[in-house]
C-alpha cells in the first residue's frame, strides 16, 4: 500500500494529511503549531479522535521527526518507506512553474529565488521541503504551486497597466493564489451540475481568511482577484484588497509612526480588512455576533465586505460575459449562510435566486432554486487532495 | 444682460467659457496655454471663428487681464461689470464641500488646505480664483467641486478597508472625481430616455484622458471608480488605475532609479496606462492607428483598456443590481466607436445590444437596438454649463 503525505508548511506551523493512494482515503491528518515559539503543540487526528501533545518543537526538522514517530506509534505506518510520495504546497511559482513539479536541487533553488514574490510564504514552504528531504530522502517530493492554475490567464488579465519594463525586467504581473482550491471546486462543481467542465463558465469564490474570486472558462482560470501578491482583490479578514495606490505615500507622510512604504503594506496586510474597520476581529464568526448586537463598526465592516465580494463577482460575470454557476468554498464560503444570502440576493438581477431551505451550514451542492437561471453552489474545498493527486500523477 | 464665466484653471492653463444667463447661450470660449512657459498662446472662439494670439503670458493674472481685453476688443462685453458671476472648477472639495459654494476668504483658505488631496489641481484652481478676484472683485465667485456630486456615496462605498484612524484622523476615503460631468450626463440621459431621473438606475462612463465610471441610483452617485485621488479605478491614458498596493514598495526596492514611494506614484500617474503598455501614446486615436497596423503592444494596451472598462461597468451593474442604461461621455466615450462596440458586445449577456448604424462618431442619444434590454446612450458632457448653472443658482 502506497501512502502519500500532503504538506502545507508555514513559518511556525506544519499541516499534514496522510493519504492511501490511489484510493484517496485519508488515513490521518494533523498540525504542528508554534514551531520555534513558546507553547508548541501538535495535534494528530484519525478515527474521529484527536491526540494533542504539548512539547517544545524547536524547528521544522524536529516537527517532521515527531510526525514520523507518531505515525509509527499510532500504527498508521509500519516503516518510513511506506510513504512513497510527499506533496508540498508552495505559494509562489512565479512565471517559471506552470504546474506541479518534482523537486530537484535546481527546483528548490528556484523556489527559494521566488521568495521575493511571497516573502512570508515561500521560505516557510522551503523549510518544510528540506525537513522532509532529510528524513525521507527516497520519497518522491513534488511541489504543488498555488499560482500554477492561474498560468492560463491571458496577457490582458495578468499584465498591469504600468510601464512594460516592470513586467519584463522585474516580473511584476498578476499571479493569483488559491489555485488548487479554485481548480478543485470547479471540477467538483461540474460533477454537481452533471455537465462537462469544458462547457461551463464558473465563478469560484474562495472565501476564507484569504479571499479570492476566479473566473473559470471551460476549466481554465481566465481572471482572478489576487494579484502580484495575495494583498490584492476583495476585502479580507486582515487584508485591505485593491487600493488607490496614492494612499501608500499619503499614509507614509501623514502618520509619523510609519517609516517605509513596506510598513504601510504590512498594515494593509495585517491590520486592515474586517479587523481594521470593525476594530474587533478578523473572524467572520466574531463579526456576525457583533452585527447581531447592533455594533455599528461591525455592521459597516460587514456591509463593506459583502459589497466588495458582490463587486468582484459581478465583475467576473462581465469577464465571462455571463456564467452558469457561482460556487462558494472555504471557511466563510462553506459556512456563512448570511454572507451567501446577502451576495446572492444583492445580485438577483443577474438571475440568481437562493433557496433558503438549502442555504444551511455545511450545505453541499446546489443552494439555488430550480428556477434560478444561474446556479449557486457550495462545494467544500480540498487542497490536500489535489496535492496528493498531483504526487500520484508525478509518479506515473 | 447678465454674463457668467465658467473657468477651469490648470497649473499652466486657463480654460474659459462665457455664457449669457439664464438663457444658457455660449457667447464665446477659449483657452490660455503654456502660462509662465515659453511659447504661451491664447485661443478665443466665437461665431465659429478661432482667434489665436501668441505672446508671453507670465502668470494667471496676466491671462485674466488679456482675457478681459479680448472680450472688450471683440465687443463680446462692453464693460467688466457685465460679468456678474464667475464659476471656478475646483477638483478636490474633500468632506467639507458637499455642493457648489460662494467663495469667501474662509472658503478660499479651505480650498488651499485641501491641496493635500489634489496637489496637482487645487493650487492651480486657486491661481485662477485669485486672478479673477483682483480684476473682477464685484462678480459673484462660486467654487464648483469635482467631488461634490459624490457626497451621496454611502459609507460602505467611500470607506477603505484600512484601520479606522486613517479615515478619522487623516481623511483617507473615496472622494471620486468628474462629478459635474457624471451629474450632467445622468440628467441628460433621463431626458433622452423620457423618464424621470428619480426612477432610473444609470451607469455613467466618463471616458476621456481621465476615466471614471459612476453608479447612479435615482439621480445620486452611489459608487464611483476614482478614489482618494484620480489615480484609482480603470486604466487611463497615462494612469494605471486600481493596483495591488504591494507593487509600490516592490518597484521602489527593485528599480534603483526610484527614490521614494511618491516617485512610484508619479510613474503610476504619468507614465502608465495606455502609454505605459503601448510605449507609444496616451491618446486613443494614436492607439487605434497602431492597432490597425497590427502593433502588438498597442493591441495589448487596447485589450487591457477595454477589459478594465468592462469590469468596472459590470461591477456597477452589481452595485445597482441591474441598470436601465449605460451612458458614454467625454472624449473617448463620445467619439471612439470601437471602444463602445467592444464594451457593449463584450457584455451582451447583460442585455445590451449595439445598433451599428447608430454607433457613429458624434452620435447623440440611443445607440442600442430597440430590443436592447439595457439601453446604451451617448451624451456629450458639458461641465462648463453645469458651472454656469451653479453660479446662476448661487445668485438666487
Amino acid at each position: 500500500m502506497e501512502k502519500t503525505l500532503a504538506v502545507n508548511a508555514g513559518s511556525s506551523s506544519l499541516k499534514w494529511q496522510l493519504y492511501e493512494m490511489p484510493e484517496e482515503v485519508v488515513i490521518a491528518k494533523g498540525i504542528f503549531e508554534r514551531i520555534g515559539l513558546p507553547g508548541s503543540v501538535s495535534t494528530t487526528k484519525f478515527n474521529d479522535e484527536a491526540h494533542v501533545r504539548k512539547q517544545e518543537i524547536v524547528d521544522h526538522r524536529q516537527a517532521v521527526l515527531l510526525l514520523m514517530d507518531e505515525l509509527i506509534h499510532f500504527k498508521l505506518i509500519r516503516e518510513f518507506r511506506e510513504i512513497t510520495g510527499i506533496g508540498h504546497r508552495v505559494v509562489a511559482g512565479g512565471e517559471f512553474f506552470k504546474g506541479s513539479t518534482i523537486i530537484t536541487a535546481e527546483v528548490l533553488e528556484e523556489i527559494k529565488a521566488l521568495s521575493t514574490l511571497a516573502p512570508l510564504h515561500n521560505p516557510a514552504n522551503v523549510l518544510g521541503i528540506e525537513a522532509f528531504q532529510r528524513l525521507l530522502p527516497e520519497a518522491l517530493a513534488v511541489a504543488v504551486f498555488d499560482t500554477a492554475f492561474h498560468a492560463t490567464l491571458p496577457e490582458k488579465a495578468y499584465r498591469y497597466p504600468i510601464p512594460t519594463k516592470y513586467y519584463t525586467d522585474y516580473a511584476i504581473r498578476k499571479y493569483g493564489a488559491h489555485g488548487t482550491s479554485h481548480m478543485y471546486v470547479a471540477q467538483e462543481a461540474a460533477k454537481v451540475l452533471g455537465r462537462p467542465l469544458e462547457e461551463l463558465k464558473l465563478i469560484t469564490a474562495h472565501i476564507g481568511n484569504g479571499v479570492s474570486i476566479t473566473a473559470n472558462h471551460k476549466g481554465q482560470s481566465v481572471d482572478t482577484s489576487m494579484g502580484f501578491t495575495p494583498l490584492a482583490g476583495v476585502m479580507m479578514g486582515t487584508r485591505a484588497g485593491e487600493m488607490d495606490a496614492s494612499i501608500i505615500p499619503y499614509m507614509l507622510e501623514s502618520d509619523p509612526s510609519l517609516r517605509s512604504a513596506q510598513e504601510v503594506i504590512d498594515i494593509l496586510n495585517k491590520e486592515s480588512g474586517v479587523l481594521g474597520v470593525s476594530e474587533l476581529s478578523s473572524d467572520m464568526r466574531d463579526l456576525s455576533e457583533a452585527v447581531a448586537k447592533g455594533d455599528k463598526k461591525a455592521i459597516l465592516a460587514y456591509e463593506m465586505y459583502v459589497d466588495r465580494l458582490k463587486k468582484y463577482i459581478a465583475q467576473y460575470f462581465g469577464v465571462l460575459n455571463g456564467a452558469d454557476a457561482l460556487v462558494f468554498t472555504a471557511g466563510v464560503g462553506e459556512n456563512d449562510t448570511d454572507v451567501r444570502k446577502d451576495i446572492v440576493e444583492g445580485l438577483s438581477w443577474f438571475g440568481m435566486e437562493i433557496d433558503a431551505s438549502k442555504n444551511i451550514r455545511g450545505a453541499f451542492g446546489e443552494i439555488s432554486t430550480p428556477s434560478s437561471k444561474v446556479k449557486v453552489l457550495v462545494v467544500p474545498t480540498n487542497e490536500e487532495l489535489v496535492i496528493a493527486r498531483d504526487v500520484e500523477a508525478a509518479k506515473a
